[in-house]
């Protein structure tokens, strides 16, 4: 064994002589930022040798360093194994860091019917004139008290054998949980005297990057409190390609525990809050991706990620909670959320829930927007989907001062259209360190319609401005000057980057046209348009509308779900009936592969422009266009 | 730690000072036979200390030894406590001996439905046009292949998680076993290439003395091999009270895994005859008597030997096999039968599937008889049972030359008339040890009906023949001379034993007739009477009546079963149909408490002669004795 020493926390842990630097820091407890799940690709896991020997070929992996780091020791943690006692630096950059994390309500009304319940009974004891076995006395006295029919209940093994004792102890005042599950009602657990007031249940919103909880109170139908916490498995991989080839490299195992543990996290974080204890959650209600559900239970995603992109399980699962390491009441139920495919998750069952339009008559659009999108068209009778990349630029990625929604990013901004000088407003309210997805929707279509760009998406550099310019490659536009930003350069947005936006949203409104085809449906048709997601929850409607992301329909019939996966998994919670039905919505899908689709490519292109080449299809866009241009000239 | 050596077999074993040699022995593997559970009570555990120091109380246990056997260092294994290092002389009658085992078929036609069914399929690999789940894949193909309907099918996570590696591995051939369990059919597993003809289950018949196990070829339908094994729990006491106090003193545990592992014994046994694998077998019947299945799943008996005699449940139980130490298939399900109450258990459950009693329109009576007996009867729209202590008598016990059905047991015997001498076969056709259950019956008779004792069981001593005479205490009758024994004296039958057999006969006929006023019904509407149980089988149907043990009806209307337990634990593992009538046929049987009925004791009176007081109840009788009379004047 060899001990290595992480400074500056003076974390030490023994490890084998030939273990990863990585893996010695994940042992440790550090949250090593490893972008390309520990391949040597990123470059994000640097540390520093202070002393000791480690094995790391500065051949191949140089190019990631200056000579002058190298000679301060530097080398990658996934790529340096451990040869004898060590100190190693980890600067702060190479750890992860706690993001912006966003929480949502439930703001549809929902009947109260959750699937667990707690009924305290007093029991008659038994006697000769009813000798009656002790499960039988206790499952009538609970259908007595308003339970279900006693012979639709049924105990399991752990709890059957408690049930004597705990009787006559309590001198036969109890308190029985009553879970519904597939294959009956299930006697969960049976406690002493009257703890009928302490049913708590949790809706899990498992992302790839935030974990966020809602703990409620199972008897009040009130929410108790709300945490979050980062994904852990980002350490083995920021994204999820990443994390698959982790897997894929034996890292199934602690994938499976890193997402238990932060979800664990988080509900202790929540109950924490709450005061209350967690044996008294009974059960924990979750919805992700198709890739993150099945890391969550131990089973392989290898097969998501290529050709022909499947997934080994698609319907709902209820399984012991126990089995998966989540720390709730130990004979707690855990419900997974079923998926359409491997790119329409349970995240997306979830918005669909959040939103209700697998219940309504008329047609309604789903659009989730991150580094991927998901699009659904449908109504209560059908629904299709389609999913694909949209490209980082809508999240700040692939933009030169794109950044996510942390504090000084530029949010919201409007251009006078006479002077172009722009009104922003940044996260936080601090000076300006970048600019965030609503904001470059916004500048996108405040460009526009201050005809600074084109409907191409090209800087009119004839305009006689300071802050139009030209740079050495591009035409650039300038948001704020140097003086009056955190970063002290001057925040630009330019051609290639605009270019950059426009692709993405030309993506998603092509999946959107194809969707539509697909199911003979004209926007005129489609009721609703839903944004779900964090990307949503700040977008400007309108300017949404003007550079052509989503179809055009009235913008008042455009609605922020917000944090639907979320939302979905709280309604699946409280509302069993609601549960019942997700396997049917899943179900009903189709599921519509775009890359199959030659109509997709031709939407695209048409869609490349602002708001597209075909400008009947946005009246209210041309309209505007024309007297933003008649009062410009 | 302290060593001890057990003699004449040299076992040794290591144990904490203090430890009871009971204890020591059977960690050693010694099956020390305890009757009454360890509690110093029945003087069955005697050892020889032959070196070294124990603790034993000589003025408390004394009186179980001549002076002669504690000069040789006798005592009581259960009470002496290891001191030192120790030599310890285990006699050969301290240990349980095997006794001789009877296994049953099956002689009904019964459908041949079993619970589990494997399907090989070969799958299409998925492609872009179809890349449908693993699981709906494997599911479908299933379905195709005659299976049920893909959605009422559902995987484990266990299995889940095998899915994927397994069906790309074989090059998507692999064979699917599903098994019907409550709430749905699940997914028992998934094997490589074409293995669906190998799926085995095991039927048992869980003794307190005796397991018997009948290993089924689930896909032919043919048993494939039988089994048996003596339950090893008698090494914690040989009756259910003794083994419910050993439970009582923190020996659950113990109880639990010793009828688990004589099931597993058995079962591999049987499995080793047929040349099969034990993961092979995917199912698992248990039928036995309420207290022998609580132990067996690790439930608490206590409350069910003292009033008011309350199991802790009874209805039908299914279980993961694994769960409780049977080991057969990983995923295999083990399926309990439900009992009416604490003293008709799922063994008489079984007896009334096997004989069919509740199927069919006619009234029937069910007899099973042991130290106890139970009654049941009905038809299919009504049942009544009672249960009761028979004594030991019909068994051999309380009965100077009685013994159990071993080798040498007169088992049939006949008197003539006018000598008054017997004719009698014995098991193994040896010479006469003592006389068994049947052969006492046989002998009351025959004894009646030669005017040899009167209608009280008195003894007619006025008879002039030798083999009438008189001892210390009762007069009595000669069945076998010294010379021809294997025992070396005169094997007779005294007028007490003979009392005691008719105390025994009279329990029994008079809980037949309480049951018969309670449903209202007379002899007359008795179409069938079945025996159950060992005892049954053997017994002269005939004499049977003419002794009054049962109701009389015509004689061919008096069926054996034999084995029902087993017999109908066969049949609910090889129909699935009647396995889901066992709840309703339990829930419709009424428990009568005969202690609670005042006139069960007057028709125990009644019964107290041979055949009964009211002759009238027995007209085939009373005419036979009639011309028994007629022909000895």
């Amino acid at each position: 064994m060899r001990t290595v020493t992480f400074l500056p926390s003076y974390r030490k842990i023994d490890v084998e002589r030939g273990t990863t630097l990585l893996d010695a820091a994940q042992r440790a407890g550090l949250n090593v930022n490893v972008v390309c799940g520990g391949q040597g690709k990123c470059g994000k896991c640097v540390v520093y040798i202070q002393s000791g020997r480690v094995d790391f070929d500065k051949q191949k992996y140089g190019r990631f360093f200056t000579d002058a780091e190298l000679q301060k020791g530097a080398c990658l943690a996934c790529e340096s194994t451990v040869q004898g006692d060590l100190h190693i630096l980890v600067p702060e950059s190479t750890l992860i860091q706690e993001q912006k994390i966003l929480v949502e309500g439930l703001d549809q009304a929902i009947d109260f019917r959750p699937s667990v319940r707690k009924y305290y009974v007093e029991l008659q004891p038994p006697s000769l004139a009813d000798p009656s076995p002790d499960l039988s006395r206790l499952l009538w006295g609970i259908q007595k008290s308003g339970g279900p029919v006693a012979e639709k209940m049924y105990a399991p093994l752990e709890v059957l054998r408690e049930i004597p004792a705990i009787l006559r102890h309590s001198e036969w005042k109890v308190t029985g949980t009553i879970g519904l599950v597939p294959g009956g009602y299930r006697l969960l657990d049976l406690q002493e005297n009257d703890t009928s007031k302490r049913v708590f249940g949790a809706a899990v919103d498992l992302g790839s990057t935030t974990i966020v909880v809602y703990l409620w109170d199972l008897v009040t139908g009130k929410v108790v409190s709300v945490a979050s916490n980062y994904n852990k498995q980002i350490s083995c991989g920021e994204d999820i390609l990443a994390r698959v080839n982790f897997a894929r490299k034996n890292g199934l195992t602690k994938l499976q525990s890193l997402a238990a543990e932060s979800i664990n996290q988080a509900i202790t974080s929540a109950s924490n809050t709450a005061g209350i204890d967690r044996e008294d959650i009974y059960e924990v209600v979750v919805a992700g991706n198709t890739v993150m559900t099945h890391m969550l239970l131990g089973i392989d995603p290898a097969y998501m990620i290529a050709e022909p992109y499947v997934p080994v399980v698609r319907r709902a699962l209820s399984v012991a909670a126990g089995r998966i390491g989540i720390t709730c009441n130990p004979n707690g139920g855990l419900f997974i959320f079923p998926a359409v495919s491997d790119f329409i998750g349970g995240d997306i069952i979830a918005d669909i829930l959040a939103c209700g339009m697998s219940e309504k008559e008329e047609i309604s659009l789903l659009v989730d927007i991150g580094t991927n999108f998901e699009v659904v068209l449908g109504n209560k009778e059908w629904m299709f989907s389609c999913a694909g990349a949209a490209g980082p630029a809508l999240e700040g990625g692939e933009v030169l001062f794109g950044m996510r929604a942390n504090p000084g990013a530029i949010e919201e901004i409007t251009i006078d259209p006479v002077t172009l000088n722009p009104k922003y407003s940044t996260i936080n309210g601090i000076r300006p360190r970048g600019i965030c997805g609503s904001g470059l929707i916004d500048l996108l279509a405040e460009l526009l319609c201050s005809c600074v760009i084109d409907r191409t998406g090209r800087i009119n550099t004839e305009i006689n401005n300071p802050r139009i310019r030209k740079n050495a490659h591009f035409p650039e536009y300038v948001i704020a000057w140097a003086k009056e930003t955190d970063i002290g350069k001057d925040i630009v947005i330019t051609e290639n980057d605009i270019k950059n936006l426009i692709m993405s949203k030309a993506s998603v409104h092509a999946a959107c046209i194809t969707l539509m085809k697909e199911a003979g449906v004209t926007r005129h048709e489609i009721t609703t348009i839903y944004f779900a997601g964090a990307f949503g929850n700040y977008l400007d409607k309108k300017n949404a509308t003007i550079i052509g992301l989503i179809p055009e329909i009235e913008i008042e019939q455009i609605k922020n779900i917000g944090n639907g996966a979320v939302a979905g998994a709280n309604i699946a919670l409280i509302n069993r009936r609601a549960r019942k039905k997700l396997d049917d919505i899943a179900y009903k899908i189709a599921y519509i592969e775009l890359n199959a689709e030659s109509s997709f490519m031709d939407e695209y292109t048409g869609s490349t422009f602002l708001p597209h080449t075909d400008l009947s299809l946005f009246p209210m866009v041309q309209k505007l266009l024309e007297s933003c241009r008649i009062r410009r000239e």
